[in-house]
């Protein structure tokens, strides 16, 4: 009976990002825990199979569940989620990219597991904001991410300026994602609402061969703007 | 000649946490990348050498060179350690452990970098701070991390206080970092500061065999307090 078995874990896996070999930005320790579970939690069924393939994992992927989470599944459903774990099943949380919980779906599954007495186990990968942060060479003794600014004025320009003071207030690096397709233009508006002694770093392609990570002034980026449109990209004022 | 040499690169290179074995934690990648270095610039040269020896590097540690910088690098000595990069030498960047650049040394370096047009790479690996998060359950679109809290009364609890309320009115997961033997202190300070409602995360041995990663409300750790003292931890308010 379910009330004799221990619970499971659950296990928050991370995802490469980039065009990357799997194993050139996961530990390979992570398949062990991969090749353990057959339950699991995801942003989106398609990109899992794929990712669980690509990692090898060691048997038939036809043979393993899938439930999706993600904006659009409801509270009732996410609570659905949780009843294998607690009769004794393990899973895995998989986003999109990246490591789930932080700037991608998770953090919900992981606040029931919390609430259900089951221990949630992190591993080791990919966070694009981490990366960017480690080689901006702003201050990465306080920082916050802020996930997206407002797409509309004027929110978006006095959200730039309220982080920016942030910024020099506080000595907190700041930190934005934007959508691949509005980089361009988030990188337009920080040109044109930051003062010229404030520090910038654009990330862009994270883990790619094609990576770029700078950081200037923002008096030197409007002598040269790179061309970062529909690029995957990570801001930091600093 | 020195300007005939393209520049180096600045690799930023994790080490593990806990008591892990060094590829569990570390994607093989890394040590491509740390055997084909022979200047670092660490934290501590005693732990470096320990860490490059457990990785496995491929030639004798006797033959490489290393400098430190910790806080007690003075700007004029941190201005040096970039001349062999300028001339066209790699450098690996490496803490005590975790991630350099992030609650750790490893940023001022990053900084140099950039100001003279070299490229910073950061590699994968073990950090406590998005490890806690991932597995708290709390807001991982918006989190901030403060570092270490003040020691004294009345700035410490003022700043408790402080950050308890941004938790709540900017929905942004606070997370702190205490030293080991302090941790016991900075939980009853929570206990006695915060509302009963607030969640709290503790996150010790992150990592090890005996990780503990657990989030509950203030009022339901003020029943049962775990033991912590002298393990390292994350706390997160959210």
């Amino acid at each position: 009976m379910a009330e004799n078995r221990p619970k499971g874990k659950l296990y928050m896996l991370p995802v490469p990002i980039g065009n990357t070999e799997v194993y050139d930005v996961l530990p390979t320790y992570n398949k062990t825990i991969i090749d353990s579970l057959d339950y699991f939690i995801v942003e989106n069924i398609r990109t899992a199979r794929r990712f669980l393939s690509r990692a090898g994992i060691n048997r038939p992927i036809d043979t393993l569940t899938f439930a999706e989470l993600n904006e659009h599944t409801s509270p009732e459903d996410i609570s659905k989620l949780i009843v294998p774990i607690i009769n004794g099943q393990s899973a895995g949380m998989l986003s999109e990219a990246g490591v789930p919980g932080i700037a991608d779906p998770g953090a919900d599954i992981a606040a029931l597991a919390h609430r259900n007495g089951i221990d949630v186990i992190p591993l080791v990968g990919p966070s694009s904001i981490i990366l960017a942060l480690m080689a901006s060479g702003l201050n990465g003794q306080s920082f916050a991410f802020n996930g997206y600014l407002p797409v509309k004025q004027p929110e978006r320009t006095r959200a730039i300026r309220f982080f920016e003071k942030r910024a020099q207030t506080e000595h907190q690096s700041q930190i934005f994602i934007e959508a691949p397709y509005r980089n361009a233009k988030l990188l337009d508006d920080f040109l044109s609402s930051c003062a010229n002694t404030t520090k910038l770093t654009i990330a862009v392609d994270i883990l790619d061969p094609t990576q770029f990570i700078r950081t200037k002034t923002i008096g030197e980026w409007r002598k040269a703007k790179p061309e970062i449109n529909k690029r995957p990209a990570i801001f930091i004022i600093g």
